[in-house]
C-alpha cells in the first residue's frame, strides 16, 4: 500500500487525511507528539514512547484520548494495510476541538492522527563523515515559560533554529539556554566527548528527556564507559574532541564540525562510532525482545 | 446562513471545513494569525490586522500565501455568505505541507483560513462589575526564544497560564518575564492607572504589539491624558488605582482584582471607564471612516 494515515481510526490515504481546523492542534499547537520507526515489521520502543507521550500530556493537562492497548491497536492496523517493512511513525493526540478560546475547559474529546510513512536508512555519509551543526542564536524556551520537556505541537522555536542554520549550511542547530549553557538540538539531544569522558546536558538545561539518550546511558553505563550530565558552554564543546547527537529516528549521528571547528567524532576509532555500534546491538536486541511486528 | 470557514478559497460550514494533518500548522504550529470582528457589517481595523499578520509572518521568515487584496476579496467572500451582521473573525495562515520535517525549506504553497462566526456583545457584568485577573507562575517566554511579537500557531504558554488562572477561579492570567516584570495577558494587554497616570509595560517586556493598545495611545494623546509606557513588578500593579486589559474583542474591559486585590477600576467616573467609552467612540467614528462593508 505505501504511506498511510489513521485519524481517529480511520484509515486514509495522505491526501485524504484531514482534521478539523478548529482542532486546537491546529489554532494553538495544543497537542503532543511522538516519533519511532519500525525494523521489518518491528516497532522500536513503543511502550516507552507512548510513556513519554502521557508525560508531556500530563505537563499540559491535556487527556490522551487512547490508552496504551488502544493505541497499540489503532498503530497496528494502519502499519499492517500499509505493508511498509521500514516505516516511519508520527502519533499526534490533541485537546480536541470546540468553542474557539484558549481556555482548555472549552475543549472537547481530542483527536489523534497516526502517520506512517516509508523510512530510508539514513545516509551513508551520516556516519562516514559526520554532520554538521550550528550553535544557534536562537535561545530554547525556559523550563519556567514552556518545558522542553514537553514534546508539543509548539514547534516554532525549534524551527527558528534550523531556520537559522539552513540559512548558513549547516546540517541542524543546538540552542544555548538564557544562562548560556547547551540545551539540545531542535530535534535531538547533544553529547560531547572529551579525554575519553562522555558528557551531555542534564534536564535542568532545558531539554526533553531523550529515549535514545536514556538508552546511550545504559549502554555507557553497561560498558564501564566514563559518562557525566553536567552544564557545558559553547566555548567547552568547541574545546571537545567529538560530539555526537541522539534522536529516535537519528540514532547516533557523529558532529564532524561545530560552527566550523572540526572534531574528529566520525573517525572509525572513535567514541562516538563505538558507541553507534553498540547502540544498534542494543536496537537489535530490543527489537527482538518486544517483537511488537505486524 | 451563521458561521461559515473559507478554507483556501472554499466557503464550508463549520464542520465541513478541514486541513491537512501534514499542515505545518497542525504539526509545529507554524502559522500566523489575527482575529477582529464585525460591527453592524463593517469590518473594524482590518488594514492595521494585515499589516500586523505581515509582521508575525516577516519574523519567523513564513511567506503570506495571500496578499492584502486578496484576502480581503476572500474575506468579504464568507461574510456576505454568513449573512451575520456581527461577526468574530479570524485569520490563519501556515508555512503549507510538504515532507514532514521541522526545515521550513520543505514547506510548499501556504495554506490560509478565515473563521466567521456570531459574535455576541461583551457581558455587561464585565463592564459593571469588572474582570478579575491572576498573576500567573507561568512565566511570559522571552524574547530571544520566541518572541511574543509573533502572533503565531504556538499558543501552550498562554494556555498554561489561563488554565492556571481558571483552576484557581479567576477570569484570566497576566504574565512576568524572566526577570519578574508584568508584560502582557493571555490574550490582550495589560495596563494600570495610578495617580490618574495610565502605565503600560513597552515592547521590551517582551508583549505583542496591540492593535487596541495603539489606538489606546492615540486616545490618550489626543485627549491630553498622561501615560507612558514603562516596566513594572507586580507589586506596583498591586498597588496600582485602577488596572484595565486591551484587546481586538474585548476592547476596553476593567479589572476589578488582582490576585484577590481589590481595584476601583469599573466605577463610574474611573479613567478607565472613561477611556472605554472614548475607545467606543473611536471605533464608531473609525468603523464609517473605513466603510469596509459586505
Amino acid at each position: 500500500m505505501g504511506d498511510l494515515v489513521n485519524v481517529n481510526g480511520e484509515i486514509l490515504k495522505p491526501e485524504d487525511a484531514q482534521i478539523s481546523i478548529f482542532d486546537r492542534g491546529f489554532l494553538y499547537g495544543d497537542s503532543v507528539y511522538e516519533v519511532t520507526r519500525t525494523y521489518d515489521r518491528k516497532i522500536f520502543l513503543w511502550k516507552e514512547h507512548y510513556a513519554r507521550m502521557q508525560n508531556s500530556a500530563n505537563m499540559i493537562g491535556l487527556p490522551l484520548p487512547k490508552t496504551f492497548d488502544e493505541l497499540t491497536a489503532q498503530t497496528l492496523k494502519v502499519l499492517k494495510e500499509s505493508n511498509l517493512d521500514n516505516a516511519y511513525i508520527r502519533w499526534v493526540c490533541t485537546r480536541g476541538e470546540g468553542q474557539i478560546g484558549l481556555d482548555p475547559n472549552l475543549a472537547t474529546t481530542g483527536n489523534f492522527v497516526i502517520i506512517v510513512k516509508e523510512q530510508k536508512p539514513n545516509p551513508q555519509t551520516w556516519y562516514d563523515d559526520g554532520v554538521s551543526l550550528l550553535i544557534s542564536g536562537v535561545e530554547r524556551n525556559a523550563i519556567a515559560a514552556l518545558d522542553p520537556n514537553v514534546k508539543s505541537g509548539n514547534y516554532l522555536n525549534n524551527l527558528m533554529a534550523i531556520k537559522e542554520a539552513k540559512e548558513k549550511n549547516f546540517f541542524d542547530a543546538i540552542m544555548l539556554n538564557k544562562q548560556g549553557y547547551i540545551t539540545e538540538g531542535t530535534t535531538f539531544n547533544f553529547w560531547i566527548v572529551k579525554d575519553n569522558k562522555v558528557f551531555t546536558p542534564p534536564m535542568n538545561s532545558g531539554i526533553l528527556k531523550g529515549i535514545t539518550r536514556d538508552k546511550t546511558f545504559e549502554i555507557l553505563k553497561e560498558q564501564g564507559l566514563a559518562f557525566e550530565e553536567k552544564l557545558f558552554t559553547a566555548e567547552e564543546a568547541l574545546a571537545a574532541d567529538e560530539a555526537f547527537i541522539t534522536s529516535s529516528t537519528k540514532e547516533i549521528v557523529p558532529v564532524n564540525q561545530l560552527n566550523g571547528v572540526k572534531l574528529s567524532s566520525a573517525n572509525k576509532d572513535s567514541m562516538t562510532m563505538k558507541l553507534n555500534q553498540l547502540f544498534v546491538e542494543y536496537r537489535n536486541k530490543r527489537l527482538e525482545e518486544d517483537n511488537l511486528t505486524y
